[in-house]
């Protein structure tokens, strides 16, 4: 008999018994929102390369514009115009001014930009200055933004649309990324059979292995099915090592039932070593951890409701664990009154899913009790709840803590 | 001179000006992931099929079981052994009971499931019951969970990893789901190069069409990149006629500075209708709706923050209106004290970047005050809070929610 984790202890197993895949693949930083850096990028140059105008208005030195108001403006002679996207005319000399758009290129001699509405184009080429400012207001130089050498983003980020942008304003058009691991999804249980077949009598069709699929998928993986085992010992043996030889972990999708139960355990056992067996969680129980070639195989259990919270609370940042995210992704979730009470044993962390109802802004979470094996419950639930180990139950009009899937 | 908005005003008029496109088509469910129903899905059967046993045990006439208990447990004759997957062996009559797994069918005859753990197997043939069960005890009937006919998901549902396993069970294996939107994205501004062309004295590369690309994707659209026009009126004429042609929402990523707002203004006038011009939200005030040809033109800020922020709050939410979606995106938040003041104008709605500091469980939030023109804010930051219209900035140590990006 094997040690039963708790979900705390099951994901500090997964920290200590696996690392980040080795392995990268360098990219077009356009397609890798997503993705996962390989390594720490530093800016290869400076952004800007060159002192811009953050305001449309013209470029002065700051000094030619101290004690300017209302009634005393300063009086600064025009001689010039930036264009955005081209080298100012020349170098700005003592009480002069150039008209600059938003963008421009502040010539020399300049260091602070005068906006349009402080300031008004006089008789021919003077620019009067109602405002006072100080150097650098309204200038954006080399090396206030990004300096050349600044780090980035450190190895194992996930990229965000806004990252992928930063990226290419540097001109870093291709990036090394962690590949992606393979998750071979192994479905088990003599009374599945796939979703395209008409189920005989006592079979159903499979519905973990699209579950995990999409939920591997979402974590960053590259899940491949590999179909319905038989429940033996041999045939799983057989499909376990196949599923091995080709992915850096294995999922497998388990009949619910003991006899099924008792094969995935035998296999793992003598193959590889366990490292949990049984979650102090509920759904979710029946799940096995191990370690078999330096490589997770984690056994799920067949009620689809169970599998589901499983995938998502350890086969997520099992995921996350080998492509060594630093920001793991985040649910969302919204804090909401709960319309029932829901019953829920000590000693045992418990997973509840709700319906939300109501108004957006007034939601209420009406807890669904019904058993695992109740597909309908997956459909019509917004999210789950979770009751600590330490707590009996949760009253009708609790404030609890959605967290939407 | 047309109209301002505030945000909510942008997008109530999103909500009245567009509405869902047409055209839908039909996918492979597990392909189906993420994407949105064009029509309400019912159940084609019964789930399950048949009567099944939820737990491990015996088989057997919950009214048999009636007063058992630990000192009187009931006799029961084993007559039988179900097998997953397989038919019943045949009826069970009074006083008898069938050992059936998790899943199995339970036979004609049979109402209830005596759990493993309240019975045992006595002399050859026996089974001791030492605790009753009620009729439909650990087990689910074909119309406990999904009836046949009842409606799963209504049209508008974008689609869980849990959904695609729910309509897989039912043998759902295609799906009719909204077409993506085609998202066109034109870069303006004179000052704009490609980001993998070295820019010139007063160039700089392209940011804000990848940022908006990944954006728009996220949302469920597929973006085209139209590379970077001219500030001509007719140049970014000719460039939205073409987009137009092809596209069902074009994003026009600005140039920031006044010149290039006045033409894309101009454009918009001329070729349809402007539904605002400037939104009550920093960053984000120069941003324009024009509806052309009954598709929605978007002008962003050119500033990468600005363009950023518009693409978070007001493209997003646009895509979502093209897509009829009823479950919309939603970002994970957190709540964290303000580890720095943030000043605010009354009358506008502002979106502050923030950085996480600190532990999990005790982030604390500083706030990046920054212009939008500072590129290197955006890498930085981990979210935005928002400081609402009528709230003149924050004090360090309020509590805020960060919308985590």
């Amino acid at each position: 008999m094997h040690k039963m984790a708790t979900l705390p202890e099951a994901l500090r197993l997964i920290q200590e018994a696996f690392r980040p895949l080795d392995g990268d693949e360098r990219i077009a930083t356009s397609a890798a929102c997503g993705r996962i850096l390989a390594e720490e990028v530093r800016a290869p140059e400076d952004l800007p390369g060159f002192p811009r105008a953050t305001m449309d208005g013209y470029a002065v030195r700051a000094v030619d514009t101290f004690g300017a108001c209302e009634g005393s403006p300063a009086r600064l002679a025009l001689v010039g115009e930036i264009r955005v996207g081209c080298p100012p005319p020349g170098p700005l000399g003592e009480g002069e001014a150039m008209a600059i758009p938003t963008g421009g290129f502040l010539p020399e001699g300049a260091d602070a930009v005068v906006m349009i509405e402080d300031s008004e184009a006089a008789e021919p080429d003077t620019v009067l200055v109602f405002s006072p400012v100080a150097p650098g207001e309204n200038v954006i130089g080399p090396r206030d933004d990004i300096a050349k050498g600044t780090r980035l983003f450190p190895r194992g980020h996930r990229l965000r649309p806004q990252d992928v942008g930063t990226l290419m304003g540097l001109g870093i058009t291709a990036v090394r990324v962690v590949r992606r691991p393979r998750a071979a999804v192994v479905a088990t249980g003599e009374e599945i059979v796939p979703p395209d077949i008409r189920p005989g009598p006592g079979q159903v069709r499979d519905i973990n292995s699209y579950t995990m699929e999409c939920l591997l998928e979402g974590a960053g993986a590259m899940p491949e099915l590999h179909g319905i085992v038989p429940d033996s010992t041999e045939g799983l043996r057989e499909a376990l090592k196949r599923a091995l030889g080709e992915a850096d972990l294995v999922v497998i999708s388990g009949g619910s039932s003991v006899g099924t139960r008792d094969v995935t355990l035998a296999v793992l056992e003598s193959l590889g070593e366990v490292l949990f067996q049984g979650l102090r969680m509920k759904p979710g129980k029946p799940t096995i951890l191990a370690r078999v070639d330096g490589k997770p195989v984690v056994g799920c259990p067949g009620h689809p409701v169970s599998a589901f919270v499983v995938g998502a609370k350890v086969i997520v940042p099992l995921v996350e664990r080998l492509l060594g995210v630093v920001n793991p992704l985040r649910r969302p979730w919204i804090q909401v009154t709960l319309a029932g009470s829901v019953p829920s044993a000590k000693g045992r962390r418990e997973f509840v899913r709700v319906r939300l109802v109501g108004e957006e802004g007034q939601f209420r979470a009406v807890p669904i009790i019904a058993e695992s094996a109740v597909i309908s419950s997956l459909a019509l639930a917004h999210g789950l709840i979770e009751v600590p180990e330490e707590v009996e139950g949760l009253e009708a009009g609790t404030q609890v803590w959605v967290e939407l899937w």
